[in-house]
């Protein structure tokens, strides 16, 4: 099996039709937001989502809305990361970076709006009983929070990440917690409970760790013009990344061990996992 | 009847006892929130929306986890809104604004955090049958998004407000539209619906604009100790204002002219509204 282009195929095309507002005056903000947004890439997190959908015989399509809001979020936190407050980057996916092209304070309200609009999208187009949009947008808010996504960018920032613990606390907020909360909603939308959530949730929490070690690694050893962005960042910027605290090597071996810790969790999911056990190879595998 | 200081109140002690995080390593993070959260000042918009509970003899109290929601979200926007590459103020409530105290790369996550947890405290405080729930959250974030307040804020910075019309829209999104949104969740929290909802919506509408009239007037005429944040920014900055565009005397008519229409929407609404009649009055009246 190869990676799912068919999820894939289905996100770009929801992404492309949301309109954010028919107001002229606002245009360049949209744009912007649209720039960043549709600006391509692997959509991991929908993907996560729907193959999590897929894997209980659930229709992917019904999860589009929060699909496309993950990944929304997911493009929301990747343009603030970019800042010059932040990493300074000016290259994402082989483009200039949305302050590079739209200048810093429609930046800044580009990611703040694609955040609402994220919100908004679950609130009106997610069709499935009240409870349950409730808990996928508790799900979310909690994993783009303090113990989440933004608390693990301030890590980041703080430079207060040397030891190894302080290193891994701030991979799970920063990229692990959203992660897992793709695979959490796409449980919980397919109408998965109980227990079933709990493995769903050990397999998503492996994964997202997997993702952040072959991430660091990638930086160090990815080649700029197949990352689509600047290589070699995290040592320009000194941060304290698996491959500069372990060494490569051992960030290989630790990033091979949490693919297979990975599995061994899928394993316990009682649904149909093909997809979800090709997207964690892909995870691995992935050159960029 | 005076300003109802005994809702102040009940939101400063709710917003006092949030913890955004227990985890110590996030602790300049979530100080710099809560330095910026729990900078005083007459909270209108929690009032507001507990102000339309009590007029359909709801308990404010019940309203708490949105009520501070709103708060935080209107922090969000204020600490965004400082910011270098947008006013670059300095001094907010007579301290310093948030990226002067604790850096720039802080204050944009603690804006973006403080907007993450805002959702978090509604899908997990607030109590009420979830469709209710969702119907305020849907309010919430179409009343930040594009076509609410970063909209507003995005054409507040493009400096595209130079005809009446276009001055109108940014003051309608960047202000108008969170203020109307605390009245409307109010409404749903209290359960109302069909008309009277557009009562309330009427109103709303009407109390947004003037807050924003008022907002400009005070910018000209109002004393930097008294207002606790520069005073004349909107000069400094070439900012179009009511002000600016239609002169000082003229934006004073306008805005008693918006009190008067105010208070008459609210005379439509069925609901006991003397208090919400008091924040009209205090809006109107305020020197800072």
């Amino acid at each position: 099996m190869t990676y799912p282009d068919d999820l894939v195929e289905l996100v770009e095309s929801y992404l492309g039709r949301i309109r954010f507002g028919e107001d002229s005056d606002v245009s360049p903000l949209t744009e912007a937001m649209q720039y960043s947004l549709l600006g391509g890439g692997k959509r991991i997190r929908p993907v996560l989502l729907m193959a999590t959908m897929r894997a209980y015989g659930a229709s992917p399509e019904t999860a589009l809305p929060t699909a496309a809001a993950l990944e929304m979020i997911h493009t929301y936190s990747l343009i603030h990361d970019d800042l010059p407050a932040f990493d300074n980057d000016i290259l994402r996916r082989g483009q200039p970076t949305c302050h590079v092209k739209y200048g810093e304070s429609i930046a800044i309200l580009a990611g703040d709006a694609l955040f609402a609009e994220a919100f908004r999208l679950i609130c009106e187009r997610q069709e499935a009983v009240p409870a349950v949009i409730l808990a996928v947008m508790r799900e979310i808010s909690e994993a783009t929070g303090v113990r989440g996504m933004v608390g693990g960018q301030y890590l980041d920032v703080s430079g207060n990440t040397t030891s190894e613990a302080q290193l891994g606390l701030m991979h799970r907020l920063k990229t692990g917690r959203l992660i897992a909360a793709c695979v959490y909603c796409g449980g919980l939308l397919a109408g998965v409970g109980g227990a079933e959530l709990d493995n769903l949730t050990g397999f998503a929490a492996e994964l997202g760790l997997l993702f952040q070690i072959k991430d660091d690694i990638l930086d160090v050893i990815g080649d700029t013009a197949v990352l689509g962005k600047q290589a070699g960042a995290d040592a320009r910027l000194k941060r304290s990344t698996y491959a500069s605290i372990y060494g490569l090597e051992k960030a290989q071996e630790l990033a091979r061990r949490s693919m297979l810790l990975a599995l061994e969790a899928l394993a316990r999911v009682k649904g149909s996992t093909e997809t979800l056990a090709v997207v964690t190879n892909y995870i691995y595998e992935r050159q960029r």
